[in-house]
C-alpha cells in the first residue's frame, strides 16, 4: 500500500507508535534537561540518491544511519542525548512499509541510548529526505571542543578506521570481496550500514578526567574521515601533530584484501566510521585507553606549528614526513 | 553565479555570516537555557512546489515564513525562543544570491526575537527544501497545552483571521483584487508572506496569570486554520464550545471584496494566520484582551459535551447551530 492511499492522518498514526505518548499531539515537544546543563544541538540531513539509495539501502539502515550520525555529534561534544526530531519528505508513491521500516531502524539505534523521538514534520516531496535534529545535555565544564588541543597532548583514536569505506566498496562491487570470508565481508558491511555512535566512551572519559582533575579535552568525531578530523582539530587549535601511522587500527582483514596504499586511503579518507578523536594529557590518555579495553589507541602527539606529519617507523623511506593534505575532502556541490 | 560554481566550503562561509561566531565550527552547537526551564522543541519543513514556489515566492519570504511557522509553535507552548537549526537541501543550479536572500529572510524574522541560527546541515538535493528546528524554554508551570481547556473557559483569539488566505488568493489571481485598494492588497499579501509569530502575547499572558493566580492555560496556534484549531483544543480536552462568529475579527476590507460565505471560509479554513487561540477563566481573558489593546477578542466559551456550535446573533436563521466539520482539513498526501 502506498502513502497516497492512506493520507496524512493515518500515516501520522503509524509514526506516533514510535514516539512517547506525551511527546506528540501539541505544537511542540517538551524535554526536561538536568538543571545547569548546557544544551547541545545538531542537525543532519540525508537525501535519496545523494546520501543513500532507496533502491539499494534498506529503510531500516537509512533510519539507523541517520540517527547514528546525529548521536555521534552529540557524543563528540561530550554530551548525553535527550531526544531527536524527524523531518521527513516523502513522495506519495512510497510504500507504507518503507516508512514503518525507516522508523524501526531509527528506534533500534535510539533504544541503545534510551533516546526518544519527540517530534517532527511529515511533508510531501518529489524526493525522499530525512532531516534529523538531535539534542543532548552536558555539564558546561565537560564540553569537548575542537579548538583546545594543546602542545604535548596525546591523540587518542577509538575503534577501527576504514571499515565503513571497506563495507561501502563491498556493497558497490560485491565481486571484489571474493578473496575474503563471508563473515569478514558482513562485518565490514555492517560497519557501514549500522555504525555505532561512541556515547559509551563518554562516561569512561569523565571518570578519567575526574581522577586526573583535568579541565578540558579537545576532540570531534571522525565522520568526515580521520585525515579531515585531525586537520580540523589542529587547524582550529592552532597546532600541528605527529602521527605514528603504525598505531592506527584498521580491520585486520585489510592486510589480505587491500594494498598498503589502499589501506591508508580507506583509513584516512574513507569517512563515516563515527569514531572519536580526543586530545588530552598523556597520562589521562593512557588511562582512557586502558578503560576502553584497548578498543582505542594513542596514535600521536600534538606539536607546535601547523604541520601534520605522518611517520611510519616500519617504512621510514616510503612515507618520509608525509603531510596530510586538506583538499581531499568530499565537497557536496563540486562539479 | 550558481552553487555548483563555488563548492560547499565557500557556500558555508556565506551562511556562517548569519550565525553567531561561537555557534558554528564544532560537531554541535551549545545553548545555555535558564536553570529549571523545560526545553521546547519543534520542527517544520518547507518543500519547493509543495509549500512554496521558487518561481513565485522570493527566497526572503520563504526564509521568513519558515522561521515564523516554527517560532509560532514556540509561542503556542508559552515559551521563549533560544535558537534554530536549519537543514537546507539545494540543487546545484540554484543561484548563490537565492541562498543569501533566504538567510536574510530567516534572520530578519529571527532578529525581532533575538533568536540566533545555531547550526544546520547543507546538502545536495534535486528539490529545494528547508527543515527548521526551533528550541525554546518555558517555566514548567507555564506550558500552554491543547488538552486542558475547562468548561466555562473563555476562548480568546488574537489578531485577525482569513488575512493570509486572502493574500494568497491575491498572489494566485492578482486580477480579482481590482475592486480593493492597492494598500489593502499589500496588507493582505504581507499577512501571507510575512506572518508574525505572536511571541509578544506571551509576556502579557504571564502578567495576567500572575495577577489572577491562574495555574494553567489551554491553547495552540491557528496555523492549520481557526476551525481546526478550535476542533483540536476541544477534542484533546474532551469538551465542546459555543462560538459567537460575530466576535471573530477579519480584515474589514473583506466586506467589500468577498461574499459572507467566502469570508467565513477564509476565516475558518484559510489557515496560516499564525495567531493564538487561548482558553482561560473569563476574568483573566478580559484582562488579557485589554492588555493586548483590543488586538484580541473573546469569541466564545468552552462547554460540556463535544459539539462546537457556531452562533450568529445577527443572522440566527442563516447559521442555525452550524457545527464545524472536521474533514475540511488539508491533507498532505490526499489524492
Amino acid at each position: 500500500m502506498k502513502i497516497s492511499d492512506i493520507g496524512e492522518h493515518k500515516l501520522l498514526q503509524l509514526i506516533y507508535k514510535y514516539c512517547p505518548k506525551d511527546a506528540v499531539g501539541d505544537d511542540a515537544a517538551i524535554l526536561n534537561p538536568i538543571p545547569d546543563c548546557s544544551l547541545v544541538v545538531t542537525t543532519d540531513v540525508l537525501v535519496d540518491k545523494v546520501h543513500f539509495s532507496k533502491m539499494t539501502t534498506s529503510p531500516f539502515d537509512v533510519g539507523w544511519r541517520g540517527v547514528a550520525a546525529n548521536l555521534s555529534d552529540i557524543a563528540a561534544m561530550g554530551a548525553s542525548p535527550l531526544g531527536i526530531t524527524v523531518g521527513l519528505g516523502l513522495p506519495g508513491d512510497v510504500d507504507i512499509s518503507w516508512v514503518d521500516d525507516l522508523y524501526q531502524g531509527m528506534t533500534a539505534c535510539l533504544q541503545a541510548y534510551n533516546t526518544p523521538i519527540v517530534g517532527g514534520d511529515l511533508v510531501r516531496s518529489s524526493v525522499i529526505f530525512l532531516a534529523i535534529t538531535a539534542f543532548g545535555q552536558v555539564c558546561p565544564t565537560r564540553i569537548i571542543r575542537r579548538n583546545c588541543a594543546r602542545v604535548g597532548d596525546a591523540i587518542i583514536v577509538t575503534g577501527q578506521h576504514g571499515a565503513s569505506r571497506g563495507g561501502l566498496e563491498l556493497l558497490l562491487n560485491p565481486e571484489i570481496g571474493s578473496c575474503i570470508s563471508y563473515n569478514d565481508q558482513q562485518v565490514l558491511i555492517n560497519s557501514h550500514l549500522r555504525p555505532k555512535p561512541r556515547l559509551d566512551v563518554i562516561e569512561h572519559l569523565w571518570e578519567v578526567l575526574n581522577s586526573e582533575s583535568l579541565l578540558s579535552v579537545a576532540g570531534m568525531d571522525s565522520s568526515d574521515g580521520l585525515a579531515d578530523t585531525i586537520q580540523q582539530i589542529c587547524h582550529q587549535s592552532g597546532v600541528g601533530a605527529v602521527i605514528e601511522i603504525d598505531n592506527i587500527t584498521f580491520p585486520p582483514v585489510f592486510h589480505q584484501w587491500l594494498s598498503k596504499d589502499k589501506i591508508w586511503e580507506y583509513v584516512f579518507y574513507g569517512g563515516e566510521d563515527f569514531q572519536l578523536v580526543l586530545c588530552m594529557a598523556p597520562k589521562a590518555a593512557q588511562k582512557l585507553v586502558q578503560k576502553l579495553n584497548k578498543n582505542a589507541a594513542i596514535i600521536g602527539v600534538i606539536t607546535e606549528g601547523s604541520k601534520i606529519i605522518l611517520q611510519d617507523i616500519q617504512f621510514p623511506e616510503k612515507y618520509p614526513d608525509l603531510v596530510i593534505s586538506r583538499d581531499r575532502g568530499f565537497q557536496h556541490f563540486a562539479n
